[in-house]
């Protein structure tokens, strides 16, 4: 066992991140220390990265950022039974307090008191992550590491489209970055008879299509209403997926979807968004759901039989594999709007 | 039977109504024609007196309002067999196509096409309306009339409050106007275990307490969101059902729900509402519902049994009870903002 | 229009049926007169033509039986507007009143008053069928007439498979005709993540395996509760769907099953079913279904479009394919065990 | 603090038990040492008290019995948080694994592995227990002791009444030991318009009367199919409690409940039961639960509201006070079928 490892960090309250060798974390007796594997970056990543105002309030530096990832367990804590080195493994990064009403009830996904590893405490963009035994997910190895990597979004995406009932209905995508595109996947393993995939960005528009979406439109040129009203037989969708957090995202999927059908939010807005309440919802007795994180640990067995029993195909989505050395070349692609999911090294891509 | 009839009358596109005398309407085979007992007056019927923006987009003059009624079966078409005459009833005023995709999965109270008696065509502010046989409700003669007369909007209540879980539930609703109070009631009756009333007008919260709000409270004063908090143990109300459609009731409807809370909406809104989805509703997990009309018949069924069985006390929401011929002593009464619900006796108040 | 067709008639009350020209049925106002393209045999047929105690006590000769086809509408009555001559259709035979508690609920599978065309009166082996234009399902033309004709057991599969959620979860199927046959497609289409099949008979589970069930057990030979807990990670399966009817399917369903898993019961019995409650369903906590017949009409739209979609192959569940003449025949194939669906064409097979 | 305390215990394998001075327990880092205030007597207590077949396999004496308690804290082990000494307490007995599926996706109270106190090691009769920290529960002290005491029981109650809709249903309660006399209770206060009893002893039927149980009916003498078809205008119970765990009872239930309605089965049963699955459920279309303890914990927050709020009046279930010393007494109680709910007092009935 070496004492330090190479990490990427936020040093201070400024734009930018260093490449460090930092000692290697110390572990509590129920907590798992993990030698990282490949790692995948977020959106949150970028906002950290940039500095932004979302980071400006949550951040306090210096951090080690990333909650994508997997790994394989290196050492654990005396009082730890779940794992045993050299077991593959992922984690749950939502870390819940076990004792608010919201985690008594089953619904540890919406803790009073979470705390995120990789945004509240240091993370997986390094060698080596300490994790919770009560928050490692243990893999199969039949799992391709890659996919191993990008388990919490792929939750996101699980969580959203099982949020209800998918086999047999049509289902709006609005928005497709990385969950939005997963959300194709799964919506298509699922069930979904038909499924629209709404993009600005050309890229994206084209990872839709490899991702096998019915129709991908362009918001900037279709009329998206429109097209999906005439696919639907004027009804409109009956699930829509909100992925973007964007005005005219938002907006299309209040427009498509139909009257009683469920509308289920995940991209995070930056900006307010103004409704007419009775028009987009009462008189057409939607429903809308927030969906934050992924259920603990329903949503982590779902999305592992779905992956385990080969009815995912998700290679599309990875557009890039970098060393982790090379983090500030994952940020420029990520700026350019060319990349969507990349994936990290810390000992070099393989 | 008489040839003519009392009706109240919007003549033609201006604000006001008349009274008039008007031919007994005739029926077609599968409809019946009801002697009007009494009715009760919707806010719908001052937006159509007042001839707001609203009215002048929806109303087609000549029009007899009136939404809300019971009655004695008068006559019936050649082809009705679920009444005969003298039958007591009421009516489900939404009359769906049966042919939409709505209509034939069961979802008819959000028909893609529906048309509502009273608004779209004569209703009920008259001494004899007429009804579709589908959509004909009997009654017990053991209902009093003056609930068999608001049942509409009982109907309203009853279908929002059993919109999901409520006993063993924190409930608040914001806005005390007619439906809201109505709500206060189902929501006890059905084992919510704090009801919350908020509403800024003095004369309602005394209706939301003589209703037996277990906590009423005024946002012009009270810390709302503190107070609810408060009596859950900091945790917010389980269900809030947002009965006001104000910027203001529906800001503190999204502030007072708990994480993982339900929120109903049915209160109409004349402006757009502007919302932070990240932080209301998103991060919280919560579902919104958008609630329109009642269930057919599903929403009937648990009303008339709730009522048959005692378990609801209605009487403090009816403030006025007037001759029809007095409709516009009771637009003015509600003008005053000291009316709730007004009852409209055809043939005087007895 | 010819004035005589050619029909399949149970003449009286005793084994077998007889070929016979019949008067082209007379239709009301509300009805349908519709040119039989393709009919299918079911189990009932069986047991109509064996005239066993079943048949005895609830079929009244003459009859024309047969409640599953496709054809195209001949004429309509004169208040028909849904449907023209020679749209293509099929139909729901099962006949709600309309009026129960359950039909005014959107519960009409479940009528207390139900009629069913082909049992309660004359049915769709013949060359023409009368049915009531409440119940005539329009079809687009792209759906093969082979897949038009078995709507109503496909419908019996999607109306199980759907009550519940299914992707990501595990499911198994005991018993294996035509409705067990197409539920594991069903089941596969909606993202169950393994499909168990269990069936005692050798022609069955060669179908099953046909249908790609990821695991065909054999009662006789497998130990089938050890070999589903084996692929299942000693948990059992999420979801059973019990189709034989058998009181050794029933056994097994109730063994697999996982604590808090959903049971659904479509088979018919002809015995008493012995359970251990306490052990069976109560420490288990699981949730048994009764499934009878088809929603009306979501099953129909779901049905519809995953079969438009293309995620449905039910070829291999088609096993025989005979003039209507040959009806004696297609019996004798369904003794032996060796015939699952069989499509019957009132003019020869094309 | 003693050093030894009165306990009543299970010495050997025969009938019986003794009373002793046994020593206090001692507990590890993350228990809690209770001392109790009231225990009460649930009927596996007799089972465990007369030695018959279930005891035999399941109990290794020697044990100290009682899983029905409330009491105050004593002392804490050092890793304890959640409480401290002094508070007022109860807890949830049934201990489960936290590792299994069930326990890792919310559904604890169906865990694989549980192990229940009084039953699989010592519990409540005795003046202190050891409960570890996470399933103590703490109470309001305005909640009375004697309603604390039973809270294992009445979360059964609440757990099955509340497994559905119950608002604006009506409810059949087969069999009125001290649960179904609390399901009565908890039914009433969530909306049930009528609730119906059917017992066939006559302290029990009392006893359903003071719980104003609508309808009581004694099997022996009334046609209870009839009764409660008569009285819900020939529909059936919406919702069906099986609580009696007895053929004849279990007949009943799926007699009276309606098509499309729910049966929660919680009366464990000690011979088979036959049923015709057919005419039973399938044909109906009705849905079975089995249920089992409480949901961990939201059954214990709807029961606590429901207390709080002073919706639940039980007093008429606590038929008998015995000091501790005197439980042969409780017991014969038992045994005679007068007695229903038993409270215990460790120093004296006070």
């Amino acid at each position: 066992m070496p004492e330090t490892m190479l990490a990427v960090v936020k040093p201070e309250a400024r734009a930018g991140v260093e490449l460090r060798d930092v000692a290697i974390p110390s572990f509590g007796p129920s907590d798992v220390l993990v030698r990282v594997k490949v790692a995948s970056v977020c959106g949150t990543d970028l906002h950290i990265y940039n500095w932004d105002a979302w980071a400006q309030r949550r951040i306090h530096p210096p951090l080690i950022p990333g909650h994508e990832f997997c790994g394989e367990v290196a050492e654990v804590g005396r009082e730890v039974t779940a794992v045993k080195p050299f077991d593959f493994v992922s984690a749950e990064m939502h870390v819940a307090c076990g004792e608010c009403f919201q985690c008594r009830i089953g619904e540890a996904h919406i803790c009073q008191n979470v705390k995120i590893i990789g945004v509240d405490s240091n993370g997986a963009f390094a060698e080596y992550v300490v994790i919770p035994e009560s928050n490692i997910w243990k893999l199969d190895p039949a799992i391709p590491k890659e996919y191993a990597s990008i388990l919490d979004p792929l939750g996101n995406a699980v969580h959203t489209v099982l949020a209800g009932p998918i086999a047999g209905r049509t289902v709006a995508v609005t928005g497709c970055g990385p969950i939005g595109l997963f959300s194709i996947a799964v919506a298509r393993a699922s069930g979904a008879t038909q499924v629209f995939a709404v993009e600005v960005n050309e890229h994206r528009r084209k990872l839709a299509e490899k991702m096998k979406a019915d129709l991908t439109l362009n918001p900037a040129i279709d009329d998206v209403k429109a097209r999906i009203l005439e696919a639907t037989d004027g009804v409109g969708a009956d699930v829509v997926l909100e992925m973007s957090g964007h005005p005219d995202g938002i907006r299309t999927a209040f427009d498509v979807v139909r009257r009683g059908g469920r509308l289920s939010l995940l991209g995070l807005t930056s900006k307010p968004i103004s409704l007419n309440f009775s028009e987009d919802i009462i008189f057409k007795g939607i429903t809308i759901q927030g969906i934050n994180g992924r259920r603990m640990y329903e949503t982590w067995y779902q999305m592992t039989a779905l992956l385990k029993a080969g009815k995912l195909e998700l290679h599309p989505v990875i557009t890039d594999r970098l060393a982790m050395r090379d983090f500030d070349k994952g940020m420029a692609r990520l700026k350019t709007g060319e990349a969507s999911k990349i994936l990290l090294y810390p000992n070099g891509v393989k």
